[in-house]
């Protein structure tokens, strides 16, 4: 495994706000106090979502949309810079009415509410293309 | 996004008791360890349990229940103060045998075995209604 | 619930190798870096996935084998030491293309692409067989 070790530079809690975007607030957020590499963790509900999966024959990611409430249940991810901007690599776990899940690479997802927990780190995290995997990965 | 930055005060390793509810014994740790603020993961198997699905639109939490053995495969939360008690916010998804999942917001578990990892903050997390969701949200 | 408090003496960001067993290059890495005692997240994508079951009636652990590419929606878990080795006790929520998912504990898999998240206590976690539930347990 390739790593690095690192130093948390600053932690913090946060609210999102209903009705915006998940992903973009992540990445509002870590615009906001300059975070060039970090973690999060998140919980809370969307009004929809749209999931990527990634082929990994093809090397394409193709989206599945649930326009449907769904609570998150578990939601993971990472900062780091892609083309020119701070990325937000977020995976989530969705749960409907009956406890039935879906999850995935969450894309996109109207905040119904949520609570985060991000890490920031004393690093830079830059994503690059990848000749095995055709993905764009740090380290 | 609103936010707080926090400061970790202590971390922790915990092991919980077979026979017991999974949150509560979150919870009564949180209390043990003076935590008013709190962000922890943690994993194991429930004998049963009861999930919450939040209603987007009518505002209220309707109940799920499981009654047999299944895996914690994720647990994500968070420690606040709600009604004067600490509230270890918990969301989860639980497997059968076969891998097949369900997951939500969990109200209540059987402990067959588990392990957390919980950091406390130096801050004060309340809960407090909002009018636009109609939870009960911190920050 | 027995607990310990923990101090963090090193935190790292890793990069999981394509084709390599998932739980593997966990404790490899741990090894590595002299971890006797960790909490780790981890997110990405699988090959195929071995999953197992602890049946809590019958105290043994029954396999499903998924051979089929699955998103890696959630990861958690921790090393500690069981019988001279070092043991990355792994869960995981993986997710087809449709957006379903598996989840449990994690025996192994096929590493596609992967990020990690490991932060490293300054303890030393051993597993011990418990009468109860007839598990290997830390603390």
């Amino acid at each position: 495994m390739d790593y690095r070790e690192v130093t948390t530079t600053a932690e913090y809690l946060g609210r999102f706000e209903t009705g915006e975007d998940w992903r973009q607030q992540i990445e509002s957020f870590a615009g906001e106090v300059d975070a060039d590499a970090a973690w999060f963790m998140a919980m809370g509900a969307v009004q929809d979502a749209e999931l990527w999966f990634y082929d990994q024959d093809d090397k394409e990611y193709y989206p599945v949309e649930f326009d449907e409430p769904l609570e998150v249940a578990s939601c993971t991810g990472n900062i780091s810079w892609l083309d020119g901007d701070r990325f937000a690599h977020t995976h989530a776990v969705l749960s409907r009415e009956d406890g039935s899940t879906v999850a995935g690479h969450l894309n996109a997802g109207t905040t119904f509410a949520g609570e985060l927990y991000l890490r920031v780190f004393d690093t830079e995290l830059n994503r690059e293309f990848d000749d095995v995997t055709e993905l764009d990965l740090w380290l």
